[in-house]
């Protein structure tokens, strides 16, 4: 064996690990060497796929010198401190111009950190955002790598070999330095959080408004899927609502347990958003969605509040059904521009050079929320590449303009109805306060101006004011120290 | 003078500092110190307030000495480094035993940090939330302290002293250990987000259903003050409604920028209320409110996204005011019950034992969401100390149950109308998603085990479990590593 023949290596060979180790050495041109902390895996890997040619290592001395120079070993094993664990052993073996990938799922304040406290000893560091899940690692996944422009220059290539391909673009672009990558990969799973709710209610409108079954539902969906909703959330919506339990015959989704679980990446995508200023209502109310099923003391207790005195029942079914389309594709409107809005101010923020076309681009493919929706971002972005609000640009205006009717009935009729519709109605809330002439924003002002002496600004001239409420109630300019 | 003569000492003296000095100064055995890291603002204090008796101080040392034993000093301070930085002074000049008081709206993880650091020394450190701004701050807050019991049994007195009196009772309780009085004074500023939007819907949605002017709603809100809605913030609505501009002529609330800015406490108690997995839907579509208000750029691209076609018209004006009435309170008390909610969490997770009753009862005078409203709280938890979601208790639900259908009339017209009331409909849409027997978070369930196979439970049987979905999708038992 060639002591330094793989030009690319895996260090965690748990199934993600594993699979994106497989897709590698599947690909012309590509040497895979292959490490875990225990033996036992990388002896099976490498057992079960001979064709695969891996060089496995047992130590990371091993690791190290099977690798061709410049090193660049992807990291693949659950965020958090086993990520610095093994950081820190590569440190030891690699030398400076080396590449250390980081391919799990952190949360990328730790990846800015640990690309500054790498780069100091000359080695590259990449947080690479994966997404796609264990299939997606094997076939292809939506890759989203930060980092140097150098560590690109290799690494580059060796992603672009494996990852999906949309209309023959492989999905990776270099998003940008640092912590980029994964900040992307963070909004990407809180947009991912709001399409899955806005489908969930969808799915729940239909079913209590028309009586019809979770098949005859999944056929809906299965026919959406050929139109302007169609992705791969819509499809496998429709394979799990035609799936029958076995055991009971029942349909699979009423033997579920209607209580949500979640792993952390929607909250950071709402935190983050928080702290840069940007309204992100659709994912919040997901994630809050996802909470509040998982409190059953709490809805036990809240059982006994009631609903609505009539029953919800759709006179005009299939109108009721287009309603609800239209519903859902004006809200995910609403919510993937809320995620690129927060890209946006995450990129002015931390100083990114993030080209939001791009992203939506590699997004087509390989990713839990790819859609040929995502080629009218990327034109929108072409249009416009400093476009204030995605909303706002002509495909998604137009498609807004047309739904919104449809989009009121439907939120009218969840509400009379009783029915929680969180993210359809937070998302309409989102479109006409945005679109707004004038809010009530300016009573805010003023009651923070009586209680807390916060100034308020004025229409009509520049200057930051105080109104003397304690005093003579005259105004006064002020120094805007708040 | 005796050198150690004071009682208690405060430093820093800006207007809350000096205020709050005042505010000691004049309560019946204390004697002030103070102290200024400018020396002319301490000179200027003691001179305009010769009947406060201040003994000044011109060094931390001098400080240390003009304090008896144990030596007591609240910072009033901005919040941040400046704060470390007196924190690090005194402790050079205190001793064991003694109590350092942060006055100011720190973070409770810093005052966490802070009281883990501090003790090391000996000395104790106590985080204080107070609220009610300047005026409150000089005639009586609503004082939140954190900290040792240690050091409450020198300093409840001090506070108890200086706090706002709500039927006989001082408005201060010590609130829980280390970090537990920021925690839940911020808290109280995220609920007065959530209120203050309500408010403010409030008040767009007649303006714009009626066409009533700001003077005349100033009365509906003055009448409503009257009620169950009685509360500090709805009186200074009224007010600030009723202000006419001096150099226009026209209602204040027209001449005021409706960009709303805001502190930062609004989105800490969202992002925490994230971490701890409790849905706090109405505080973030209030912090969400303020901050798509303050985008002008992306108002001015939106403002072309169309609104409904039929124009806003009340036919019935007193019952729409009366729904709205009822909309306001019921969306009120959901804000409410999550704040408390967070409370409860955060008490869970940081271990604090937070008496929830002895909470609402401090926040009934002195303080900015000061209200009778309050005692109705206090009431619930006296009856279940455990409750595990206030909006279920007796009270609550009963006025709930009242107001539901007026509440679904306000949300269905606000939304056939194209007004914006996120905050409105985010409250019915937890209301009724906290009541439902049934959630589609069963479908977000199996779509998750369908991508990423993070497996479900069944509602029939005990057992994790996962469908094989890209295989012969039989449903096999899964450990739950997810």
């Amino acid at each position: 064996m060639n002591a330094a023949a793989a030009n690319i290596g895996v260090v965690g060979l748990a199934v993600m690990g594993s699979n994106l180790a497989r897709n590698l050495a599947s690909r012309e041109g590509n040497t895979v060497a292959v490490y875990n902390r225990s033996r036992e895996k990388t002896d099976q890997l490498v057992a079960e796929h001979p064709e695969a040619g891996f060089i496995p290592a047992f130590s990371y001395e091993e690791f190290a010198a099977s690798l061709s120079k410049p090193r660049t070993a992807i990291i693949m094993v659950k965020a958090g401190r086993g990520t610095d664990a093994v950081i820190d052993e590569l440190v030891k073996v690699f030398e400076p111009g080396d590449i250390i990938v980081d391919g799990g799922n952190a949360y990328f304040p730790d990846t800015i950190r640990r690309e500054k406290a790498v780069r100091a000893t000359g080695i590259n560091f990449v947080g690479a955002g994966i997404s796609g899940g264990e299939e997606g690692a094997l076939n292809g996944p939506s890759i989203m790598p930060g980092g140097s422009d150098e560590a690109w220059i290799t690494l580059g290539p060796i992603l672009k070999s494996i990852a999906a391909v949309a209309e023959g673009e492989p999905c990776v672009t270099h998003v940008g330095h640092d912590g980029a990558g994964h900040f992307v990969k963070m909004v990407h799973n809180g947009i991912e959080y709001a399409d899955m709710q806005l489908i969930a209610e969808a799915y729940d409108l239909i079913r209590r408004g028309t009586g019809k079954t979770p098949a005859e539902i999944a056929d809906i969906f299965a026919e959406w899927n050929t139109g302007e909703l169609e992705s791969y959330l819509i499809e496998i919506t429709a394979e799990v609502l035609r799936q029958v339990d076995a055991e009971t015959g029942k349909p699979l989704v009423d033997v579920i347990l209607d209580q949500a679980g979640a792993k952390g990446t929607g909250a950071w995508t709402v935190q983050t958003a928080l702290a840069l200023g940007v309204p992100v209502s659709g994912i919040a109310e997901a994630t809050f969605a996802r909470s509040l099923s998982s409190h059953p003391e709490q809805r036990a207790a809240a059982s006994i509040l009631p609903g609505p005195e009539e029953a919800f029942e759709v006179t005009d079914v299939d109108a009721f059904i287009e309603d609800v389309r239209q519903a859902l594709f004006a809200s995910k409107i609403i919510a993937y521009s809320q995620g690129f809005d927060e890209i946006r101010a995450g990129a002015a923020e931390y100083n990114w050079s993030i080209d939001l076309g791009a992203v939506s681009k590699i997004w087509r493919e390989g990713c839990i929320i790819r859609a040929q929706f995502l080629n009218r971002i990327a034109d929108a972005y072409a249009e416009q590449a400093d476009l204030p609000v995605l909303a706002a640009a002509p495909y998604f205006a137009d498609a807004l303009t047309r739904g919104q009717a449809s989009w009121r009935r439907v939120v009218v009729a969840a509400t009379q109805a009783g029915i929680p519709s969180p993210a359809f109605s937070s998302s309409l809330a989102y479109y006409d306060g945005i679109r707004a002439d004038r809010l009530p924003a300016a009573l805010v002002q003023g009651q923070r101006d009586f209680f807390g002496a916060h100034t308020y600004k004025r229409i009509d001239k520049d200057g930051t004011f105080h109104t003397q409420w304690s005093g003579d109630r005259t105004e006064i300019e002020a120094v805007d120290t708040h």
